[in-house]
């Protein structure tokens, strides 16, 4: 063996922690190094360190997560019914327009969010032209308000307007209902900010045809287990944010019979079955409303450190804590790394946008990437990035999924409900893959790839649990 | 640096190739041993050597598996009609019953076919009683044929008899057809060798009910891309062998619209789709025959030593090659390695039986298994085996498919066209994943896992090309 005073004589194996400086020239110098990606907890920031020490060690803390997780793990969203947004929603009004994220007025709003809007308005006939309907926003009347804060998720813009026709989820453990539009397939769609007048006549045969055979369809039904199928899916390749081919197969496998059985015509069903089928995306906004369930059944437990929404307006991105209740933590959204459609360029895309981050917010999405392999063909990178963004989250979450796992890790369960203290620790941030909108309205999705939210929304909700500790 | 003196002085470093006895001694010595699993060429078999050797470098062999090659690869099975065997299938006579795998007669067909033939004969009213059925085949009117020999296919006992609907492949590519029956369902079933009064019955309504259905869907359809299917179920955790639940949903996908427009009541379609929702193994009946119209294409090249069909009847396992023609080389069929369904016992499993190996044949089931890594659930193993299982067959195939990929392995094409040659060099047999039948007529399927085929059939075929090299 060798001793102390032959260190220098015998090959330096070298463990260097922390800054990569050393390691780069002890590299350089032929050393044998292996790096390890330490950073002092809380970045080096006294004040959050402080606080963050102090949430660590709390009996408190600990029984208020172990309640989140339990809440989490056993909500079971079931697929009920259908109905019109005025009707269903608790907090709508003729004026109500929900949009995706947090809270955000007509003056800051990025251009698909405004262009949903203006389409909004022209699919209420609350406005006959565009122009009409900035007045109308300009003049004060509609009321914006976050899905988010009406038990509603939307994707993208996330725009609700009282007529447009929603699926009801209900948690079957815990009682608790949630809500999302149809999705209206690619291309130009309100979502992305269109609203031209075929996106318009798309939004109404979706109210005035595929709502009522589907509504129908659910109650033959009896309820589709859409957590039963957000499971099944995760071993099809799906992470049911960005590839949602399985579970769209999946829900039209349920539901298909009761279409048959629905009593409306022959091409009526073919049409709508059609529609369906026609969008591989069309189970996103039946996994997004799940996870909402799911997650809104662990929110507002005083003292949890569990993040219970991440979700984007195309200004800001906003988290909102178990423990800290309906208060929202923001900080500019990203823009979105990833595969851009032919003829896009990086300055087309608008800044992250949507509540689909959701998925993620529940421990699926880029949190189950390992299950979907092939979605790194839509959003760039290549599986083994996939598996390494499933793995590294585990570091920051409270738990593991009991129903969604990952055939890929050994069918180890998805990580699930970010813990805010294990964020601030690690310096980790969750990943989320998602779709880009066009900056301006009316054009539409130009790519899709990942990111991450700011940091700023962590360390503010870390702080504002100062005041509690 | 160490010199030759004190090589035994210093920590020992071993490469030990081929035998395993050296590596064991050492590494019980406390020496590093990294062994290389390396056996001689042909098993050490100076005659198959001998062959072997003439045939790697022959320009013609060369030539003609580049034909094979360039065949199946272009290869395009469409689903393009449903028709009665006797009507459709090449050879079928009315006293004609196909069955899996290599020829057999009555007294050698395993528990499972002779069930099989039984209800077969049940199913065409030929008998009304069992007994009555085995004195008829023992009479010797019923001609038994190889669904291979009349470009069919078979799952298990692959019974097929004039009046069953099957379904009409055609490669769109060389104009070849395939058929295959529609798969029953799950546990009960012909091709398991039950024959009980519900399974006849299930198999009436089918050609009365569920095939006229289908035909006019399939029509309505203009034809349905099966090749497509494979490619994106693979994509969705599928190897199409032992797990066709994405398969399954992606033809409920292009079927169903048809389905609703085919004038037939809405109560038959929802049966009719209940029916196929019901089985997840649905597609398996679709991408066998995928597979046949594929290899087909690429069989009987003179010169080639590219096999194009492996399957087995229960006793035998037999295969054909490329460029030998329409001879079998078989050896005895061997027992299934995986997991029962609880209650059975090994003592309970039939040897390996069906044509559903074709599949492995084309480079898919268990040769794609990587793409499915859900399926170890269902045989066996875990997710690693699957890659590697995939892995190795690399080493004894011919080419990578341009169409099918594996997205675990950054979406390397599937290893494709089986060269004999290079399953005596290296000494590797195909893998097969397959279901496990119970070897008394009537039980049906006891479980599901891993087989490989008997040497035997390899060696016979390579010393067939001694006659022409």
């Amino acid at each position: 063996m060798p001793n102390i005073t032959n260190l220098f004589g015998a090959e330096l194996k070298v463990l260097n922690v922390g800054t990569e400086v050393f390691k780069e020239s002890l590299a350089a110098q032929g050393a044998t190094v292996l790096h390890l990606d330490w950073r002092p907890p809380a970045g080096g920031n006294p004040e959050l360190a402080q606080v963050l020490e102090k949430l660590l060690d709390r009996a408190e803390t600990e029984k208020a997560n172990a309640l989140a997780v339990e809440r989490v793990l056993t909500a079971h969203p079931m697929l009920i019914d259908l109905g019109s947004a005025i009707e269903v929603i608790p907090g709508m009004t003729r004026d109500t327009f929900l949009h995706a994220g947090p809270p955000i007025a007509w003056d800051r709003m990025s251009g698909p969010m405004r262009g949903a809007v203006i389409g909004g308005l022209l699919y209420e006939g609350m406005a006959g032209r565009p122009e009409e309907a900035v007045s109308i926003v300009e003049s004060g009347r509609i009321r914006f308000s976050p899905c988010h804060e009406h038990s509603a998720v939307g994707p993208m813009a996330g725009i609700i307007t009282p007529s447009m026709p929603v699926f009801i989820l209900e948690n079957r453990t815990h009682g608790n209902r949630s809500y999302a539009t149809i999705n209206e397939g690619l291309g130009k769609v309100l979502r992305y900010g269109a609203y031209a007048p075929e996106v318009i006549a798309r939004l109404k045969w979706m109210e005035e045809v595929v709502a009522p055979v589907l509504k129908e369809a659910i109650r033959l039904s009896g309820g589709i287990d859409v957590k039963g199928l957000i499971a099944q899916a995760l071993h099809m390749g799906d992470e049911c944010h960005n590839r949602n081919k399985a579970g769209t197969s999946l829900f039209i496998r349920a539901i298909t019979p009761h279409i048959m059985r629905s009593g409306f015509d022959p091409e009526t069903q073919a049409r709508v079955f059609e529609f369906i089928t026609g969008n591989d995306h069309f189970f996103l906004n039946l996994s997004m409303p799940a996870c909402k369930a799911m997650l809104d059944a662990a929110h507002g437990i005083p003292g949890s450190t569990a993040v219970t929404t991440m979700a984007r307006n195309g200004a800001d991105f906003g988290i909102r804590v178990s423990g800290l209740g309906d208060r929202w933590f923001t900080g500019p959204a990203g823009i979105v790394q990833g595969l851009l459609f032919p003829g896009f360029t990086a300055g087309d895309c608008n800044p992250d946008i949507g509540d689909s981050a959701i998925t993620e917010t529940c421990g699926i999405g880029g949190f189950a990437m390992a299950a979907a392999p092939a979605i790194v063909q839509f959003v760039g990178g290549n599986p083994k990035d996939a598996l390494n963004f499933t793995s590294t989250m585990y570091e920051i979450t409270l738990t593991e999924s009991r129903t969604f796992s990952v055939p890929n890790l050994n069918f180890r369960g998805t990580p699930t409900l970010i813990d805010l203290r294990k964020v601030i620790e690690t310096g980790i941030l969750p990943i989320i893959n998602t779709g880009i909108a066009h900056k301006e309205p009316g054009i539409g999705q130009v790519g899709a790839g990942l990111v991450r939210p700011p940091r700023e929304c962590f360390d503010r909700a870390l702080l504002a649990f100062a005041e509690a500790v």
